[in-house]
């Protein structure tokens, strides 16, 4: 095995025509002598008929599959799923589940099946919440989880457990882990989150712990990489089709109607882009992949008086990152407490539309902006994200039993995998827009690139 | 007959023991030896086992029926339905539909079935609907309305004529109406476009012209008196759930987290208050018709205070209408462009309500906003108000093919009656904060009376 | 005042022009010298602004009010409320509530309601609930209800208490009451339900027991007398649309194309009525209260021939009641156990008109059955029917509270009333298929009115 | 190139370490010196920023991707999407789209978008569609499809086309085609539809003629095998959790309630397992893959009988073709015409069910029946299934345009692909009840294997 002595994260595994094994860390990487115990799901009677039921240790999933002929073999990833053996036994466990950031749908699914899949697949009993996120480990109670008190969690937004936002202590997590005895840590959480959980991870391994730390990552705007997709975003991009709605029916009910619809999305226009897709009602959809800018020939301006006179009404669909420049460089200069509002890109260009088409006074525009932002986050997991969190939840369940550590439960290419930290938070997964997918989406709203910008333009580019 | 000559809109019937009826105006009121014709309903197929069919004459609706054994009988209303004699031969009919104000669900609705109602009661074929509200009279063609044309728009939000608000020309309308010999003018919208119903149906009436005016009053706020509900009004409230919920979820899933959601009524706050009473999750409810405060003892900080530090999290629904002195006090004097966002009592109470808390630095508060409105405004009716619009329609057109005019369609005690116009325009329905259901919203939400504020402090009074 | 010695429910009062009181028995009808204690709300703080707050003794509210000029002032009944004076002090209260019969959105809100009621407007902390119905009394444990317990429970569907139908034994019943020293009885259900009720009432007066007992009128199908409308009746139209969508659908989807829903109405076809006027996507109700046939001249296999001729496609929807005296003749001479199955007129109209197609051969069609009756029946209350179920649930509490007892409490012409139980059981609400609404809906599917079946034809009439 | 002689549909290719590419047929397969066109796309406007805009002919789709660093690399499918040569000038393209089969959501959409595929992308504007099914090419008129008529239909359930089922005639299909000069068929329906298909495109092969044939697999139960999943199954499954939350709600709403549903499925039961994992009220859920008996140890009475006495209710789930052994032993020897209507498995099983319990007399059982199969068909697509179809659609048209034929568009490991008929009609997609997605509804829902029947018992095995 070439492990990589440098980075504690790392382990890969390479073979014939250009195999790669991207490993997860295990404990007994650096915890020797670990005894094993048979998996206690040889004996579960719902499994019994289950041949097929344990992952093979040599079983991979590849990242890169659409391939020539004699492309080389790439990139390969753990498959997830209970193996034949155990390195807990299952009266020993002591495993805590903490939420960190933004709502999601699915996070109480998410919670929900790691209590239910510790108890009815390992027997394990000991599950603990800990309150509103990292900083909860030290400054606040913790709360036994069990299949009673979760069983209809699923069916409710956001996260019985609380979460929080912002900076933690490191050490002190890792204390408390310590000082309560526990040795699951299971994060549910963004790539910062993550960035923390790999933090915790190093912790523990320099303090020689045996403490499986397992991550699932958590993102409405579907921003992490690798994974096919995060769990809810199927669930926000149908609730964000009420607010197009909305937005179509108010902009075709006058004269020169606009609808402007700000979607989540502060990296990533995955939301904004699928919504529009989606729905078909929309005319422009701006992400912060995408540069855009408002005057001038080829500007959104332009392209709005011409959907107007073409059509009498359109629906614009904003990311919440997109166009975050050309919203610093006209709020900064100003200082008046109202203007903390036009840091939101919804409200700024709302103000902005409105006053263009006003002095303009050629067009007499009727503007309606809606913020379905929060009615969107806080809804329950629909019934695929509902399957998908499970999946998620147990993977990262029989992970941990199995003794790896520091990884990420994750969906590549349909297939459950465990993944290192690390590749989860490198980088962000962005909507590419040299790639398909974005030019379907011109193609469906026939919206302008904004690519030749008037000389002296301020044009976004995150 | 006590036919008041003063004013054309007023037509009193006394009778004993206090009995007064309020009729409506009658084109045989100003036109003399108008012809009738035997209503097309009698030989109506669908109609043939009708017995209790035609409305007697003398049928009226009694306004007040909370009653003593001895009370005085009070005012009555006209009983809306088909007479045995219509003024119009059906061939003869040219009618035209407006809408004009804001979205309110059932308007496709009632638009439908003035057309339905016209054509398969009546044989009514000639209707034209006026586009983008009453300066569509003049300033735009119109679109003729058939029952194929309108057969599925109830299942769509908004209004297909389009609509507008603002000023118009009386007189031009009346020209207009002469020009294209319409001869029934069916007007959908709120106080402000009744108030022009009325004022073209005098000009009308001045002109001597045989063209029936009819108001359908259109309100989502329900802020028309006199009437039980207005058409939408529960679609509304039930939409206002979805907000609701997710403000609770956002709050409960947070330390210390506020939701705050801001819904219509500039003038009343029957939906915050209806809203409030069906969700159960809120913990404060503020409309126009309550005055508030913010600072000091009894004031809302000193609520949040408390009700953060017993439940930890909180929900409040603010109308928009409501605090605007508040409001109007804090943001006068500032004049950057972003200030204008802060006219919304809902952007301006969350900017307020952080600043407030982020000054003490004891309660370190998450507060999400949530401005449901237009997604609330652009939803088709629910089943209830398809039912209830479709019988405001259909009474409108009954009344208008019996030659009445002047008038609006209304529920009074369940009842369907004809309104004079200056009944429902003198005054606003409000929410009545001395009557027995606020007094239930009250105690739902257990939050203070806001009645006895410190010495000096604002206190909102519209 | 004039009381009735016979019949210990009817208590009548006469005023001058026709006016008569139906009102309530009273405890102290049967019990002298009744101490009474001032109302709790009198300082409750959010009754403080409350001018209009305890309802006059003599506030009654009329129930014909559509009238003539010199009509006579009829029948009223007592008006809902708080009074100034209570019958229990409530630290003595011990409050029970039941539900029987079948589903009905709104019933946790009405436990609920009543729970809370009785918590927060008088301090009663007693409140238990009886498990399964009636028969529970006798039969199982009870459980304590607490304005905790209840907190959420409006936002399911269902009964937390559990429901029974069928019989059971009144005077072990009132032995329980007083076994269990309960001073106040909540009973929730239809017509045989209230009649079980009025047993009981009239058991405990026997007794001369200080008991109140205060019927909810429950029924989804709307077929209480009386009342304007049952509480759920509301959220089942709505529910129903969906049903009625579906089989539209289907229809269109294929050449001859019939949807067939079944919509619940054992008696009375008002879902079935309203449903069809919502959704404006029928082509044919059949309820119980309007006879129809098969074959023949005017019959509804030649109405199914015609409207597939001339649109390709029909929705037909029957209220499970319609039609039982043709299902009768058909099913009974069969024995089978298959056959059990098609005493569901739905089934069974599916199969006759299946078979009738088919022999034929002219009409190719394809049916599609739709029974959604479960599906609605479970949904939770909507907005409308959560706010109406908590005033029936409060207006419950006030009366039984105020001494009042062998009531239900009821809207009446948009006001809460107290009736006598009689009133509301001696007969049932029915669609008048001589009145208006029904002539509405013929108008609206232009089906025929089955009134001249051909000699030796089979008509259904109930 | 390694061309299969024999079979005209499948085209194998091989290379190193085990790889085979399984093609697809092609024009110039068997049309010679057919002229190639440039893709339009490539002066596109919405494309100019995309550089990786045509799929590289090599570029192909790798079936397995769970492997061992050694595997052998095994099938391969063409990757789907645009190519840089059209083997059509738009001009000169005449499409026709049919659908087949039962209602799916999504079926409109993927109408929709290969008609604005063609159009929007290619610039044709000839397509039409073929009336209710197969049959409709030749005994029924066809209907122009252009991007207006079809603007709003994704928002539709069903097929604006209309579908069928049931045989047809290839050859007078073909004729057909010819005739109308038709040069791209796109076939909409299951793997019966597929078959045909299958059998258009060797008819048109053996007549030599250049018409591309295209097919979209269409199946709500996902029992096609190859692809990752169906379109339109999402939507099945969110729709069926309204069914199972009223089942479980009448279910808890009596003694010993149990809530029975069918849901689709009559091979394969995946909407029933992906049902019962997402909702978790689900105790029992029977697919046609997993034989179950009714009688004795370890059978399904004994289970309800345990369950209910542990719990006091039960929900069971059962696909439409589970049991069918069962349901036709107990059948055939009957025949009375109610009979037909215990072919349904459920309403057989929820007769079975009640009859076992009566003769028992030891549980009393309240059983509630509920087949929501209707309403959930019937349904318009959710958001990600209309992405989803949208992406198919515009495969379909990629592949059609680039001359491939006999082929259908489908998802293979979250990649659009190219299969060969054959490929998706040899067998279907089902359940295996070996693998571990079957144990994991095992583990959710504790229900018996029913893995060993007493001697004698009638197990279901189809």
């Amino acid at each position: 095995m070439a492990s990589n002595g440098v980075d504690e994260q790392i382990k890969l595994v390479e073979g014939p025509a250009g195999y790669v094994l991207e490993g997860v860390p295990h404990l007994s990487d650096y915890i020797h002598d670990l005894p094993t115990y048979p998996n206690p799901l040889q004996s579960n009677p719902a499994y019994s008929v289950v041949r097929q039921y344990f992952v093979d240790e040599d079983d991979t999933v590849q990242e890169k599959i659409v391939v020539h002929k004699d492309s080389p073999r790439g990139t390969h990833f753990r498959r997830a799923g209970p193996r034949q053996k155990v390195y807990f036994k299952p009266a020993d466990v002591r495993a805590c589940i903490v939420t960190c950031g933004g709502l999601c749908p699915g996070l109480n699914t998410v919670i929900r099946e790691i209590v239910c899949g510790l108890h009815f697949m390992y027997g394990v009993t000991e599950v603990i919440g800990v309150d509103c996120g990292f900083r909860g480990f030290y400054s606040k109670n913790t709360a036994a989880l069990t299949p009673k008190t979760v069983s209809d969690i699923h069916k409710r937004g956001g996260t019985i457990l609380g979460t929080s936002r912002g900076g933690h202590d490191t050490s002190k997590i890792v204390d408390n882990i310590q000082d309560r005895e526990i040795n699951q840590v299971y994060i549910i959480g963004g790539d910062g989150t993550q960035k923390g959980a790999s933090a915790i991870y190093k912790e523990i391994r320099r303090r020689g712990l045996k403490v499986a730390v397992a991550g699932i990552p958590k993102t409405i705007d579907n921003d992490i990489p690798v994974i096919d997709k995060s769990f809810g975003f199927d669930s926000a991009v149908e609730e964000a089709q009420r607010a197009i709605n909305a937005a179509h029916v108010e902009a075709t009910s006058v004269e020169n109607g606009i609808g402007l619809v700000k979607l989540m999305g502060r990296y990533s226009g995955f939301i904004a882009m699928y919504a529009t897709l989606a729905s078909r009602d929309v005319d422009c959809c701006l992400i912060p992949e995408s540069p855009f800018y408002l005057e001038g020939k080829g500007g959104l301006y332009e392209f709005i008086a011409k959907r107007l006179r073409e059509n009498g009404h359109m629906v614009i669909v904003v990311a919440e990152g997109a166009g975050q420049d050309l919203v610093a460089e006209s709020v900064e200069q100003q200082d008046a407490s109202g203007n903390k509002l036009l840091k939101d890109v919804g409200l700024w260009m709302s103000l902005k539309i409105k006053e263009h088409f006003a002095k303009q006074s050629v067009l007499d525009i009727t503007l309606k902006y809606i913020d379905p932002t929060y009615m969107i986050r806080a809804i329950p997991a629909n019934a695929s994200d509902n399957v998908y969190s499970t999946l998620l939840a147990q993977s990262a369940v029989h992970g941990a039993m199995a003794g790896y550590t520091g990884f990420v439960s994750g969906l590549v290419n349909g297939r459950h995998t465990y993944i290192p930290f690390n590749r989860i938070t490198e980088k962000q997964n962005k909507v590419v827009i040299t790639d398909r997918m974005w030019a379907r989406m011109l193609s469906s709203t026939n919206q302008p690139s904004f690519m030749n910008p008037p000389k002296g333009t301020t044009v976004v580019s995150n």
